[in-house]
């Protein structure tokens, strides 16, 4: 038995998301389609390091499988790449160390979030990124994300009916950049509640273009209410951008 | 009667091409469509500086359309895109003098070429790039591009079949550059033949990837025989990036 470590890049914008859904198609399933034919009897079963929402995109979204083929990691990217849609691609495959599980192992994930706050969004990124066509506050969007660095209870930016009932989580970095015409929110953590950065994302930009008070996030945080907090930025504008592990 | 000038961009991955053709959808269809609820008994009819091909993009065409109508240009832009799919956009409407045309009035134009030489194609730019998994020698590219800037009978480097006889245009730029992991191929010219930049990017590939031998494109160049120069580079690669007007 073998363990495989793939890193794969999708546009996720016709997609249910990652995870396997009834209601549609993700691109864990694409994936493990195209894998099958290589597994003979063991059925290809994608253990993804984050699953992204529907519309959520990936830079280098990282999944473990067990196999029992002998085909080299070379082989099996080649042969994926040629049977996969062109909006899902296999970017690496590697020899992982026998027990490696993407999601469990990883220590760290960062995601990027897109806005365009000019006049009129190019139709080349319109599937990447967030149109606000307003004056946004820089600083008050600063001193926003400076407050949500660290170790907290994250209640307030987790999906209303998640299952989840310990919010804490520990940010690493939260940062509000402009670049050209976009802001690009980044964030690194060890790990994320449901739609947690959307939520984030969302947040800042209220407090950004004045429909909250700048001011407003360290009581939103305190809350561990979703109502405290603002409004969920939509999907399309978020991208998983790399995914940590400790060796 | 008022002269409006509109700057547009699009993707063009699911159009025909910029013109109105029978077997599909086109953009210019699309704007006039769009234009046409503000005119009246007036038909809208858009004179656009370049008639891209089906699956090029624009980052920056122009129209120009004659109205009646006394909505200002802000008005005109807001509106259209408010009717307009998502990958159509309307950049900038200013008022032109009565008798400006986009089309005989543009001075230049410039056009950019995006090639991926790396093993595995993004699939964010799988609608915008060629893909050319192969070394390329850049070097040989920019000998070969010397080569045809400037006046000359550029008939080898147009789509066969085509009506036009007079073969001579003048380039005046014609820049082959890395950018990250990809080959920028940059034109700029008064006019172009059909297919012209795109057999002109195929025949840099076939010499950067030595499928045609490096020092070939003068001979290419002097045939004035479309069998002389390289492939056609596949549409989806090419970008209107700017047109030019002496005012």
């Amino acid at each position: 038995m073998r363990t495989l470590k793939l890193t794969i890049a999708y546009d996720g914008t016709r997609y249910v998301g990652w995870q396997r859904q009834e209601n549609g198609l993700s691109v864990q399933q694409v994936i493990e389609e195209a894998l099958q034919p290589m597994c003979g009897d063991l059925a290809a079963v994608l253990n993804g390091s984050s699953r992204t929402d529907a519309g959520v995109h990936a830079a280098a979204q990282v999944a473990s499988v067990r196999v029992e083929f002998a085909h080299s990691p070379t082989t099996v990217r080649r042969a994926l790449n040629v049977t996969l849609p062109a909006d899902i691609r296999i970017l690496d495959v590697v020899e992982a160390e026998p027990g490696f599980h993407a999601r469990f192992d990883a220590t760290g994930k960062s995601y990027r979030y897109r806005i365009f706050t000019g006049r009129v969004l190019s139709p080349f990124d319109r599937w990447f990124v967030w149109h606000v066509p307003q004056r946004c506050d820089l600083d008050a969007m600063r001193d926003a994300a400076a407050v949500l660095v660290g170790r907290h209870d994250f209640s307030s930016f987790q999906a209303r009916g998640s299952t989840v009932l310990d919010g804490w989580r520990t940010l690493e970095r939260l940062s509000v950049e402009p670049v050209g015409a976009e802001i690009h929110i980044d964030v690194e953590g060890g790990g994320f509640l449901r739609h947690m950065v959307r939520i984030i994302a969302g947040t800042l930009v209220d407090i950004g273009v004045g429909t909250r008070p700048s001011g407003s996030m360290a009581a939103a945080l305190a809350a561990c209410d979703r109502q405290a907090a603002g409004r969920t930025a939509p999907a399309l504008g978020l991208t998983l951008m790399k995914v940590k592990y400790s060796k």
